[in-house]
């Protein structure tokens, strides 16, 4: 049955968020942005609120969203500020955990996210491979019951705050065959933040080169099946794309929003700039973008909810959202001339943040190769 | 409740319409858009299916079908041919009719399309005013209890095989508030087919220009009220638009079909071109338009079902739908060569048909203006 | 030193090419597309004119034009109908033959083309192998002094009209380097046109599929070296590709100039539509394009006439000038509404032929490959 | 003739260009975007070059550069930063100084600012009138003989560095006609830099909004004549879209520049990035937006330097190597993957200055706008 409208339950998550959002990010995401430091009263706040594991289930001290749920929270936050998201964002791995922890594995760390006492963060990516995961080089190698990990990790979230990191690191053969996901607590020897990522947005939200030389974990670390690293996290690809979608929809959805404000106020040639013909035009097919945007992403959550595994249209959500958010901001930014060139206006730190969303999580040529191989029967 | 799955009833009518569009259609639309002959045969059979008037209720002979049903028929009978579905179309004016007119004028005409006795037209377009139908200029002066009218339409489907044509006349004052809507049988006297008009596509359906030197009718051909024309009109603006949607995503999808199949099947420097990444990346681009502009129409469709009047999303369905006609079809006969632009292709017609869902029920600038004037509140 | 002006004698060839496409094309180019059939008459106006063989040497009885002079002709005749040009043109193999024919081969064809005694064709295209040259399955085989020559070419130019075909045949080993450019002379038994072929645009020129069914032909047929017909065909690649992007260019001009002139007549709303700042920014954007595909495609040219080799310059121009075809035939058909889908407006026809060009002569995706070739130097 | 090749001279221009760009630029260029400090140490190395005032002529110690020769400097400089460029750039005002200064105005700025005992800057744009010039509201009266100067200005480069302001002011009538240019010394009584304005790039070049409360000034400081200020600037209009445009070009330059190298580097799925076709279909239509962008800007240029006043042409070339600036730009970013996106990389701040180009010197709408107006003959 057709439907797109929200329920009475998602609207109350979106008012939530967008309380949340008007209330604590907005007032200080300006000054993160700028100052590049992780906003820990803001995160204290959100553990208050309950804000903090929105996807991790309610025994554990969630919120237990489902996915579009989580979706409406994450497009709200991002609304606001993508980078705030992200500095109070816990979905890196917390849902393999959910998945394939032992119940000690996720009553330290599901509860101790939740209730605050940890953060965590996903060491996937290396310097060597960005998109090719299967290709990773870290190696934990078994010594008796413990891991001895070597390597490097980067672009890691959180990476210089965390006290763990659930490490993707290789165990058995060549390829995706040969991956492990192992927690290493920050505080083992070994373990370095190696420097500080400087990015063109995303500030508030820490960014780290982090390295393993010889750091050692007890077995129990593992989480799931050894070798099965790769699988256990290619299981939640649809839940992060869908998830990254839903912020590239915010970020679009709040520049269309301040371009609309913008040039219903601003006079240029004694006439609204809203009377322009042009404007008109360029704010129709921004808002034409952010209604396609939504409705992929809500489209693709509502299946993930529904337990179907949406591949494809994951992905054309994840695609389709971080392109048109670049594409929005830039208009916004635009239609908002000098003035939203300056640090004065959002839209300037809006654009900067959308382009990361063709680049993480599965660059956009990564997607059009998954949407063309499931079209193709490939 | 985010669902964008069909019921068993909606999936009922795409099997029927898909059917009758292979057995019926397929086979001989590339000979009537060569011919430019109406497909009377098609029309018979369909008359014979019921599928003549799907929109029309029941008790007048339709199949009755919602918003969304008859989007859905629209949609697979223009993946088959575009122009056929013109061809055996009759939504010009029938809502109308079925809206405001009398019992009697519901039986005579409602009743007589879906019979198979008649076929009619409506009468809107002139030639000094295509997207500005405020201004037109054709007179309807009353006369004792008949009105006489003089003017010219143009661009009318069915016009030189109409019965009867719903002919939009200035009654009134000038601009939105002087029009109304009026039968014309087409034997009436100083009623003339001036010209035919011969398009790039859309050649199994009948277009004309029509000359109405002092026609009279009687004062029951007047449908609905006086001076009302205009608004008895737009009211079914967003049908209209959702509709024109539904067959620009039809045209679309088969496109993507077609160029899905072509690169399976052929080789390049000893390569299916499926195998070409840029192949893969053009078809997933294009794949993703076709889903954005399935989930827009759908949604217009929808609402329109639930007795919504979404205005801003019909016209986004329209202006997404058409433009992704366009691009889709122009890809998908690149992605076949040399052979996508002979008429041994059916990407070629489709070629021709796309283009005009852009021009026709609202240019695209149209419905800029409108989404713009919602999104601003002007 | 950096001029884009043209030489006193170039504008003279664009002055003598626009008064021929104003006298003899224009008036009879929508007659031919319609009817498909050849134009005979213009043709033999033409080489009365001196207007056939732009490109083959005065000694030769033609005009000896460069690469900046034929790219003019060709963009002012194909700005009147490209599928006329295409009906009088004469490059298919002359330029391989004036190269490397014979001094007899040249008497008696290039002096038998500019008489108007001949019209040739070049025979390369496969069914099986558009792009790919170098894969040609049509075989020579040497049988004492004679080719006996078996296959099948598509898309072939004057294929149903043509005295001879100059055939690219294999005769060596495969790939590139095995592969002869032989005379056939039509009326040599076993040479059969087997199909006309039907396309969307481009009808006044003629396009056939050809059987070679054992046809001999004398070894004095051979152009050139054996074996290195593919070479010699490919040092004409930039000659062709600007010649083709000079065409596109043509169809650019002429549809943006078809749109100033439509909006600047046509009233919608009671204002001119040139007052529409929509409209006004919709031709700014096509005059940039036209401008560019221009400055490309003639500097392409100027760069063949001084004797470089522009590889990458020349497929830019057609890659560039080809798309831009396309983009800016469907804005100003979108300009003209209605009126522009109709066949009694010269948009209609070009939007048409435009579409061809991002197809022959090397596909868009080819052009890309070599492009990017270049650039990377692989 | 059509050339698009260089003289020798201007091969020397880019060879002094690039030499500084590499050894003076580069080394310092993220260093001075990051901290927003103006280059001064840079600034005095350029004074000692002779490549301070470029335009300037040399009977006042600038380099005399024409239109091409500035344009080629231009670009180079911003191909290595194009903040730095503007840090050190001196074309705010001064030609118009150059036109219509007294010999004694020339003598103290001209050649004060090629010794480098002078910077200038040049005020017109005002808080609440960015692209409409005419507008503006900063009052000069005339008090004996002296002008009082009150009014706000902003946007303004160099504004908190320059030893004086070359400022628009309303002497007369409403619009075009009542405007004076007159040299506002910035140790005035009443003159105040009211705020330094945080851009999303070109950092290295201050931006602020000034405050003139009350400043008087001499008579003598009034440049050309009364009420003619706006004329006299806009007589350099196209010099100044052609600057533009070709900083831009050097942008997108370097943008491709770089990523043809990195993905020559870059090694993902075990193949270099290069060998991917979307990769390199990517870097094809990258470089054919640059070359399109030069020869649009080298042509305005070259114009201008024949004294020709090509107004379209110079409006094309800035639109155009704007947009494209920042398209090529997003592309750079995109083919680094997660790399680009951090500032270890130049194409980060390359992204974040290619969007002021679309916005400053007449935004891209007012470019179209012109152009429109060009070819409809409004």
């Amino acid at each position: 049955m057709i439907d797109f409208s929200l329920t009475e339950e998602q609207r109350a998550v979106r008012q939530t968020a967008r309380e949340f959002a008007e209330n604590e990010i907005e007032p200080v995401a300006r000054e993160h942005e700028e100052s590049g430091e992780w906003p820990r009263e803001v995160w204290e706040t959100a553990v208050d609120a309950g804000l903090i594991g929105v996807s991790i289930p309610e025994e554990y001290g969630g919120a237990g969203m489902g996915q579009i749920e989580a979706s409406i929270f994450a497009e709200e936050i991002a609304r606001a500020d993508a980078g705030m998201l992200a500095a109070i964002g816990t979905e890196f791995g917390t849902r393999m955990i959910a998945e394939y922890g032992t119940e000690a594995q996720k009553e330290w760390i599901l509860t101790g996210i939740t209730s605050g006492e940890l953060i965590g963060a996903l060491g996937n990516t290396e310097p060597d491979h960005g998109s090719d995961a299967a290709s990773i080089e870290t190696t934990a190698e078994k010594d008796g019951d413990e891991y001895v990990i070597d390597g490097v990790k980067t672009f890691i979230t959180h990476g210089s705050i965390a006290d763990y990191v659930l490490t993707m690191c290789r165990t058995g053969v060549e390829g995706h065959a040969g991956i492990s996901a192992i927690v290493v607590e920050t505080d083992r020897d070994g373990f370095e933040v190696e420097s500080n990522i400087h990015k063109m947005g995303w500030n508030a939200s820490d960014t780290a080169q982090l390295r393993y030389d010889g750091v050692r974990v007890p077995e129990e670390n593992l989480v799931g099946y050894e070798d099965a690293g790769f699988y256990q996290l290619m299981e939640f690809f649809e839940e992060e794309r869908v998830g990254i979608a839903a912020q590239a929809l915010g970020i679009a959805q709040r520049c269309l929003d301040e371009a609309v404000e913008y040039v219903g106020e601003r006079t240029q040639f004694d006439r609204k700039l809203e009377e322009f013909q042009a404007v008109q035009h360029t704010l129709a097919d921004m808002a034409v973008k952010v209604e396609n945007a939504r409705r992929l992403t809500y489209d693709a959550a509502a299946r993930i909810d529904r337990d179907e595994k949406p591949t494809k249209l994951a992905s054309m959500a994840k695609l389709y959202a971080s392109e048109v958010a670049e594409e929005v901001a830039s208009d916004a930014m635009q239609l908002h001339g000098g003035n939203g060139y300056t640090r004065d206006y959002p839209v300037e730190r809006q654009y900067r943040h959308a382009k990361l969303y063709q680049i993480g999580e599965g660059a956009s040529a990564i997607q059009r190769n998954i949407i063309a191989k499931e079209l193709l029967d490939l």
